[in-house]
């Protein structure tokens, strides 16, 4: 059977046991190019809630009694379009199920001898956003001063140690003493805990010349400082504000005027803009995978059914890593 | 006798009779290299306001016991600069004053036949602001949807009928019927007074396919409900939040997240980083003033001492048109 998890109630805040409703359907039958594919390993990402409103916002929202949008990697288990074959191992935009049939055009092979969690994870969605994210929006330059929130989190973690190979001085926000000594280890000038730092003098400390990028994924508290300390024309590269996703009224930073006199720019991006490209990420982000220059961490949670509960770990901070869920055991769902 | 308006104590909100001390100095002699020019017509800008506060910005915040700054237009009465003779008319940061010393590089000549009002408005920093601010930092292109807020004020208006000019549609928000049907009459697509209208509504029904350049000189409710209807790639233009100058806790956009999705950019801009290419703009500027194409009004104030509660009508939005204080009867200060 096909199990499914169906969008039931839109949440107001967290996502709870009443949010989606597991229910078992026929395993699907693949369309004249389509393929059936057997998911494996699904990411889960603060998107995914923000998917779950009422509102559309880059993508349509998710309708109530569908199922659950979700990028997830997995095998083919029936093909009816070229180039596919049965036990190819994909990726793409399945959905919180066991299988989905989808065009063959809307997935992507993951090639030999790439884990499927760095498929979903480094050389996927999270490489490339903070691969473009950082180099395209922040442009940081040689010498400049990066600070990125949430930097223990999956695309933080990326985003800081690209912006070290680029010769930056880097400073990450993370929640506790254990995400900032993993900063540490990564190469970070500075990590500061938000839980039990005083936010501004800490940034005012780790950032003496001010911020040339800040790269945010949380919203909140820390863009309210950030932009405070923002350097001469600095950028605020929007990426997410996790913070404020479950908010039921949602907090805008007071020191936006600060954009003013520093000549700042805050700026938003979504990574579906930079899908072409992705060889362009892909290579430099394998050679430094390879070089042991890039380093992840993911983080698995066993069984389709967990996905609701798991999703609010990220909003508590709880995952160490890329979040993902084990739909199925598989020698490659590792 | 040479009156002076001093900053005496930051005001926490509004100004009021106590934050400045009007004295008596002698009229200043001129050092190597300045000229004294005596004021003739004084500039009042909500940046004013923002110059008070401790905290520096774009320039370092006036001392206290120093004379306010301002920028006024004046006639020169001592020279020992070469290039300027006793009778030119010069306009520059002379402050809240009747007679300043000030090296001769620091002011510029008043071409004949300009009025100084309009060499404090159009022909100015707030002609170079709404010039620079729209077409480099808005980049508006031909039928794009241009929004400005404090659109009857003196740089909201040359906004308007300058995008008007590049062939956008433009829509203006400001306080009152009589400013909106101002507006209407420069040529304004549309005029939504927010002093009445349901803004979202307003902005939705003037803006049916969303905003592609905000040029925001408010801040406040009209900045977070324009972020929710940003345009695919739409811009913002921070050019000032006088909603929010007199404010003991500013309140920041919570729509500020619609810039992800939108991938939208919000931006500040000083003028001063525009002030070299100044021909640039004012030949344009020049023509469509005789072309009668573009249109502004001034609010005269009489009187020195009347400057600091005629800075307080900036921001009840009582001023008619660039305000300017004169403070010298004088054939030249119309």
């Amino acid at each position: 059977m096909n199990r499914q998890l169906l969008l039931a109630k839109r949440p107001t805040g967290r996502v709870d046991n009443t949010t989606l409703e597991l229910v078992e359907r026929p395993i699907p039958e693949p369309g004249d190019g389509q393929v059936v594919i057997r998911n494996l390993l699904l990411s889960l990402d603060p998107t995914n809630r923000v998917w779950m409103n009422e509102a559309d916002s880059y993508l349509p929202a998710v309708e109530l009694g569908a199922v659950m949008r979700g990028i997830a990697a997995g095998r083919v288990v029936a093909s009816r379009a070229n180039g596919f074959a049965e036990g190819d191992l994909v990726s793409g935009v399945t959905g919180w199920c066991d299988y989905a049939a989808i065009d063959a055009s809307q997935v992507n092979k993951i090639p030999p001898g790439v884990p499927l969690s760095a498929a979903l994870s480094v050389f996927g969605h999270i490489g490339l956003t903070a691969y473009f994210g950082l180099l395209e929006v922040g442009a940081p330059k040689k010498g400049e001063t990066v600070l990125v929130s949430g930097a223990a989190g999956a695309t933080g973690s990326l985003v800081g140690q690209i912006a070290k190979l680029q010769g930056c001085r880097v400073v990450g926000t993370a929640g506790g003493p254990d995400k900032c000594a993993w900063l540490q280890d990564l190469g970070f000038d500075g990590a500061i805990d938000y839980k039990s730092a005083e936010l501004n003098e800490a940034v005012a400390s780790a950032c003496p010349n001010g911020i040339d990028v800040f790269f945010d994924n949380v919203g909140g508290p820390i863009l309210d400082v950030a932009l405070g300390h923002l350097a001469l024309r600095g950028r605020v590269v929007l990426c997410g504000g996790i913070s404020q996703y479950n908010a039921s009224e949602p907090k805008g930073p007071a020191g936006y005027l600060n954009l003013i006199p520093k000549r700042g720019r805050m700026e938003g991006f979504i990574v579906l803009d930079y899908l072409a490209r992705a060889p362009e990420a892909i290579g430099p982000l394998a050679t430094w995978v390879q070089q042991g220059k890039l380093r992840y961490k993911v983080d698995i949670v066993d069984g389709l059914e967990q996905a609701p509960s798991a999703l609010n770990r990220l909003f508590d901070g709880k995952n160490d890593g890329k979040l993902l869920v084990r739909i199925a055991e598989d020698e490659a769902a590792r």
